[in-house]
This record gives structure tokens, sequence and C-alpha cells, in this order.
């Protein structure tokens, strides 16, 4: 069975190894180490999110308020790419999959995505080219890990996960 | 709705602050910054937990082998704990939601692979005391987190996930 990650790369067009060279360097310190970067980054992508043509993609984050959202983003953001961990004390583990298992990550929901970031990031002046270069990576590869992991838990749905409810639990 | 973090909370008895004190400090570098006292504890406890008595406990981990379980676990603990990233490189986000979809985790699983770690961790000499109660804070916390991530996907099911298959994707 082909993994999570073998699915991202095939997928996105980024291997494993460019997805998670934004560990090479610490992004958050070499972009001066402070928050503002990924607020503005997070900013320009909501606003354009919200604000979407596409009825279809907009809908998807309709249950949410666009300055949670915002927060949850670069919170998580500042957190895997080098700086205090504000997400893990606020909300947890990132948990991508869990997380985003209410939604339908399709193929096509991650193109709208990366496109709205993309051009998120070319408005971010506060984020150098090189860091730019990484980031899109590990996002183009981190949507297709999702878009795969949404997948997954789909296929297995509660026949397959429940073969184990015969382990009669305490209570 | 009470939060994943609310839940792993109140259920392990472990506040937030206190499961994710692990970043006060980088672990793995007060360790020596090499993998050995991870790999140790990995070993430890997958030796005890493919050798419990309780057949409902090690059923749950029957349909991996037994070296790739400790691999995968010592891979995620180094990463997590300030270590190289080898987790994500080989296999991904860390997910853990996700990956612990197919298995039923419940408080009571919770709880006896909470025993297992902390007879691992009391026979690890290589960690010392200090890191082995930050150690003890971040396991009881993020298998209760597991067990609250492992209830809202099944309770999810298909019915409430599908609302948004509307979206009509593109194939």
């Amino acid at each position: 069975m082909q993994s999570l990650q073998d699915k991202a790369s095939e997928w996105s067009g980024v291997a494993a190894a460019d997805a998670f060279a934004i560990d090479d360097v610490n992004i958050f310190e070499s972009l001066g180490g402070t928050p503002q970067p990924f607020v503005d980054l997070s900013n320009n992508f909501y606003t354009r999110v919200y604000e979407d043509e596409e009825e279809w993609f907009r809908e998807i984050f309709a249950g949410s308020k666009k300055e949670d959202a915002i927060q949850n983003q670069y919170e998580f953001l500042i957190q895997r790419m080098g700086g205090p961990p504000l997400f893990s004390q606020r909300r947890g583990h990132p948990a991508l999959i869990g997380r985003h298992r209410p939604f339908l990550v399709t193929h096509r929901a991650a193109e709208r995505w990366l496109h709205h970031m993309q051009q998120a990031l070319d408005a971010t002046e506060s984020i150098d080219v090189d860091s730019k270069t990484k980031m899109t990576n590990f996002f183009r590869h981190t949507a297709y890990f999702i878009v795969a992991g949404n997948e997954m838990t789909r296929q297995q749905g509660h026949g397959v996960a429940c073969k184990h409810a015969t382990s009669k639990p305490a209570e």
C-alpha cells in the first residue's frame, strides 16, 4: 500500500526532502524572530479565501470565523517553522489529518488552497525569496498529504475501524 | 463544544502548559544530542507491549512489526523533542489523530499504554529525572488527546463529513 508520504509526493510533485527543507534552517529566526511575517501571510491568505469568487471553496470555511482561521494558521506556521509552540500550547497537537476530517479535502480543493497561498506569499514582502520557495514546497506537499489522509480516513469508515471494538473497554 | 485540548487536560489530569513543558528546553540536546536514549526507551516500551499479558492490548499492535513500531516511535520522539526531523523526512507529518484512526483508542487502552511507558521510562537510565517528568506529562496528555481525537473522528462518521460532498469536485 502506498504511504501517505508517497501519495503526497506523487500528487504534489514535491519530494519529501524538498517539502521538509523548511527544517534545514530556522525560518522563524531567519525572518527576524517575530510573529509578524506569519501574521501577514495568514491575513493575506484568508482575506483571499473568505472573498473567493468560487463559492464551493469559500463554503468550506463558512463554519469558522476569519480571525480564528488566521490565528490557527499563523500559530501553526510559527511553531512548525522554528518559533515558539504557540499552536500546541493553545490547541494541542497539530493533528493535520484529524483536524481536516470534517472537510472534503479533494485534489481540487488543495489546488484552490495552493492558488490562494501562492498569491498570499507573493504579496507578503516580509518573507524573503528563499524562504518563500521552501514554504511553497512545504505547502504543496502538505496540501496533498492532507488530501491523502482525508481519503484514508473516509475509506476506513466505521466497518474496518470497529474490528478492534471487540476488545471490551472497561466501561 | 469542549476542545480536544480541554478533553486531553481533563481526562489526563495534565494541564496543557505542563504537557508542552517539553518545549521549554531542547530535550534531545540535553540528553546528549544522540538518538540512543530514545531508541532505548522505544525498545523498552515495545518489548513490554509485544509481550503484554493482556491480549486485548497486545492485539492492537498485532498488525505491525515490532521493529517498525520502535523506529516510528523513536523517530517521532526525536523530532518532537528538538532533534532532527527524522519522522517527517521518512513518513510525513506526525498526524497523531489520523494515524491512530484504525485503532479503537479507549481510555482503558490509553492507561495500558501509559502503564508500559512509565515502566519503560523507569528502565531507561540514559534519560534524567527531570526529562522523565516532562516526558511523562507529555505522554499522559498526548495519550488522552488521541483518545479525544479518536472519539471525534468516529462520531463524525460519514453522514456529517459528506455535507461538503455537494461541492462537486472536478472528477
